[in-house]
């Protein structure tokens, strides 16, 4: 395909065959890799990584942005369908990975008001909250920034979680829930692996102890999915560039 | 149903039947108002629509909140199933429109490939797109405000323009397109009315005209989706509270 690899897209990415993540360990990187830990353990899903130096903005240059004309990370390549077929976006991912392989909707939903409420939930997160949260550590992190900018972030941030916090808690009706979407008191799904790689570190991104009393029931869910195998792995080593040097993507030389 | 409706839930919301919207004209309202408008051109689609008046912060209310705890409007309730089933998040509307009354798939796609890219352009114009835009507008409103954050909302909004503009213009291959998603050139779906929502005013959110000159794709689309019959309705009168204040809800007194 002359319009899908450039002569320099790293040789690792042009030879790779079945699917293929390229990624980093960001909130969004670990979305994607705690799904595919999932569909291994589940199914036995299997998969090949790259890792990318987003300090040399690898995923900037023109190869690159053959592929994810957005310039950001993960990218999940489905070389298995002709031409390959590549999916950007994190939570586009999380679809493409349960509708490919997720046969028996564990992680998903088949109803549709329980796949309704799994969108409604998953489009919150990706459209309220990343970006808050994203722009929230951007400004905090801006010595010389006016407070307005900081107080706007993090108090729709502190909206946010509130939102999430009325669902889990039912505080206006519904009863208490153990996951954001689903019957009852709902299912473990992409839903909420969407939103908990971004919120796993609620205790550490500068909120009080006053403000984070708000939340018992968000922290209570926080909790919960780290305790499972496959979420301690999609976090760990086998994404570290540190660990695995080998997987870092170069730009091949011309 | 005790947990949905509260006792000072507006009567018009209470009583209402089949598919019912609560709205303003706001550019999340205007995605779901094309929608509705084009399933009732192409299916006989119908519907009943409330008005919320966003001054006297109506959507913060409690009963609102039970709907929607986001307290954001559109949302869509569907009185046909039990319980009513109500949906937030705009482009999670448009998906459960589509699910319930495309049946021919005139503006979403059955083919795996095809709906994977419409999921993607959805998302990063509802997670990318719009957040940037929107706080764009909020900072540039602010005299007092340091250049910081205007600047980087500004960029950041011609970055994400610049995005579709690749897509649309072919520029990394894939030749030209006519619309976000599908084979070929595309086919018009709400992954564009999605978008075109906020983008269509790209001449009047204050960019130079050599800003502006970067992006004749784009504006090609926008004029090309603002000649639909379906879409000028949706931008209209019957979502305007000024012209029919009959549909604006208040609070029921207790």
């Amino acid at each position: 395909m002359s319009s899908f690899y450039a002569a320099e897209t790293p040789e690792r990415v042009q030879k790779a065959q079945g699917l293929h993540l390229i990624t980093s360990l960001t909130p969004n990187g670990r979305k994607v890799h705690i799904l595919l830990e999932e569909l291994k353990e589940a199914y036995g899903l299997e998969w090949t990584t790259s890792l990318i130096d987003l300090d040399k903005n690898e995923q900037k240059k023109d190869w690159f942005l053959r592929l994810n004309p957005n310039g950001r990370i993960p990218i999940l390549i489905d070389n298995n369908t002709s031409p390959p077929h590549v999916v950007m976006e994190s939570s586009a991912e999380l679809l493409y990975l349960v509708n490919l392989a997720d046969k028996n909707d564990i992680f998903w939903f088949s109803d549709p008001i329980e796949q309704s409420e799994a969108f409604q939930w998953l489009i919150f997160w990706h459209a309220s909250g990343q970006p808050n949260q994203g722009q929230y550590n951007f400004f905090r992190n801006k010595a010389d920034q006016s407070s307005l900018a900081i107080d706007r972030f993090k108090s729709e941030v502190l909206r946010v979680y509130d939102v999430l916090e009325i669902r889990l808690s039912g505080r206006y009706g519904g009863g208490t829930r153990e996951y954001l979407a689903g019957r009852g008191k709902g299912k473990y799904s992409i839903t909420d692996v969407n939103a908990w790689a971004w919120i796993r570190n609620i205790r550490r991104i500068g909120f009080s102890e006053d403000e984070l009393a708000q939340f018992p029931y968000l922290q209570q869910w926080v909790d919960h999915i780290a305790a499972r195998p496959a979420v301690e792995r999609g976090l760990g080593e086998w994404y570290d560039e540190d660990m695995h040097p080998e997987l870092l993507l170069e730009t091949s030389e011309l």
